[in-house]
């Protein structure tokens, strides 16, 4: 056998759970939480300056909301939001974290001089009991393309059991966006792929040769997960505004306040974009996200704070964008009008991880129709 | 939050399965079976020359083994080793596949018109009932250095359940070898070890100036988690015979057809090397493992094969070697013999990965004797 973990090649991440049905423990663990028991994952997301400044300034800009307040950090890790809450004057700080982190956020707490403020508390949020309802629930629950992870359900659910009726939510709006792109990982994917089923035919032929064994049954199965892997698969990208060639459309707006699961397990709709470049190639889709401190109606931010993960020259973050490759591109042009059907849904293997499905149509400014094109990507 | 799987960047694996105790079926495909479900990986199994051509040639020149007779193929995969059972005159062959590439391996063996002689069954060896006992029982069963992935506890479970009294393993034998070695990766992970550090000085800095937070209660255990990852994670390698500098000694040996899971639980010897090389560098070890393929004491092998994970010039296979670096490397020369203390167990989080401890004396030819080191590795 030998499998491939310590062969830093293989970046094929491997994401089934063996077709378990339900949601398991011990599976999601494996699969999931573990990343964020690393340190070395923390200060990825600690360093992120979009991250730690948007919610910085959430914060401190909004006292308020925080002094003499009781407040609920969902996920805290390293344990900052809970930490920045309480420095902003929060009367007591419940830091809930799934993972060992916990006991590095409870050191942290201590080493800063807030363990009489901030209790951290290691276990799942659908699992804790609170001693009190909460005034603010911050969390910092946002995946790739906004809802990869699904951990706002765990939001959800610690709201709906401990946010008290006048409670705000940290972060209190999140958005979903996609904007037409142009850019050449498309073509090096398809090069890609082209390559690796070359190899699979020499390979097929050689089997057949040295070892008396026709492998071509496998080919199409074989075709289907490189096209999966290859094609189908989006891709962590850091564009620059210049590959946005056409405006970006709102696919998904949440109210964090109010949205059930219900609203989030599935995300469809329909867009459109016009496209703002002369004369160029449409490759594809960007997909990103941003969330909006606002506080409540009743009890609204003195400073609205919004983080963008937008693309952009100098506020790029780890979540970078999303990019949907389309084959082949397409050319189109300055008032060019697209009309895009967008639907995404959870993966059956794994809740975490999602499926999406794009279809677009062209009506050029001349009139014409381009036939449309469809395609399915998972965020993997 | 924002994992990072879908980032190529991260070649980070995440092991931890959440404490859990008791091996989980769940998490056991989560984090190993999955692999293998991949026809990707298939391909880099069956493309590995040294590999099939030992399994070929032990099947094809030992008929006698296999005319007539009832085998059982554990772990089949894509079903290669049962249809060249299959091939070499099998009455009926038995192949057990735990993941979802048993279908592919019922269509390869329909494509190869076999489906008399081979029946697919997919399931975990453990559960599977076969109506009789066989003569055979083949598996391609080893991991990293032999033992990585465990899952020669399940062939024993097969041998134990399944094979006849008179019947052969294949393979028969099995051994782990150590060497000597000499590399620059174990200065290349060193100095990535330090920049990580640097860059975490860095970080504890712009938190606190920034963001009015002290990280630096952190340090030490962010220390720890980059030490395991650069300086104790053996390393894929594939060593040229140029780079092993002394005698290389086998730390285990093991018979198929006798060996217990408790033989292999752990692995602990004593053994000595003395350098081959005049004036040079040790680095560190690296490990290895050979099988072989020689039936039983009462129903030999005609041809006995063997199959050899060793440095190579030309004859290099996917498992390569795994290293283990040592800090500083130790300058020796020819005459000088090392005893190595060497002991492997089984990782507490995931019973398919391994801790290696490698101790380490050197008596020079002058007859000084270097103080001795020690150091513990994991294989992930």
């Amino acid at each position: 056998m030998g499998s491939f973990p310590n062969r830093v090649v293989d970046g094929r991440s491997s994401t089934s759970n063996g077709g378990a049905s339900v949601v398991d423990k011990g599976v999601d663990f494996a699969q999931y939480f573990c990343t964020y028991a690393f340190l070395y994952h923390q200060k990825e997301m600690l360093s992120d300056r979009v991250r730690m400044d948007s919610y910085f300034n959430a914060i401190f800009q909004n006292k308020h909301h925080f002094h003499e307040k009781t407040v609920l950090d969902v996920g805290t890790g390293s344990g900052i939001l809970a930490i920045w809450s309480a420095q902003a004057g929060a009367r007591k700080v419940y830091a809930v974290e799934a993972t060992k982190m916990a006991e590095h956020a409870r050191a942290l707490v201590i080493a800063n001089n807030l363990q009489d403020v901030v209790e951290v508390i290691e276990g799942s949020i659908e699992d804790v009991t609170l001693p009190e309802k909460v005034d603010v629930i911050i969390s910092e629950w946002m995946g790739y393309f906004l809802l990869r992870e699904s951990m706002f359900d765990s939001v959800i659910c610690a709201r709906d059991r401990w946010l008290k009726p006048t409670g705000v939510m940290y972060p209190s709006h999140a958005r979903m966006w996609i904007a037409p792109i142009r850019s050449g990982l498309g073509d090096q994917k398809m090069s890609d792929y082209r390559s690796a089923m070359d190899e699979w035919y020499g390979f097929v032929d050689e089997t057949k040769t040295y070892y008396g064994v026709d492998m071509s049954v496998l080919t199409k199965p074989f075709s289907e997960e490189q096209r999966k892997y290859y094609l189908q698969t989006s891709m962590w990208n850091n564009l620059h505004p210049h590959q946005v060639i056409g405006t970006a459309a709102v696919v998904k707006d949440i109210d964090c306040l109010t949205a059930t699961v219900d609203d989030i397990l599935e995300v469809r709709g329909s867009v459109s974009s016009s496209i703002t470049l002369e004369n160029t190639r449409l490759c594809g889709f960007g997909g990103w996200f941003d969330v909006h401190f606002r506080g409540s109606k009743d009890d609204p931010a003195q400073q609205q704070i919004e983080l963008t993960t937008a693309p952009s020259i100098n506020d790029s973050t780890h979540w970078g964008q999303q990019g949907f490759p389309f084959h082949p591109p397409v050319r189109v042009t300055e008032g060019d009008n697209l009309n895009i059907s967008f639907s995404m849904n959870r993966s059956k293997e794994n809740h975490r991880l999602m499926e999406i499905e794009f279809g677009c149509e062209i009506t050029q400014c001349s009139g014409n129709m381009v036939p449309c094109f469809r395609n399915k990507f998972f965020i993997e």
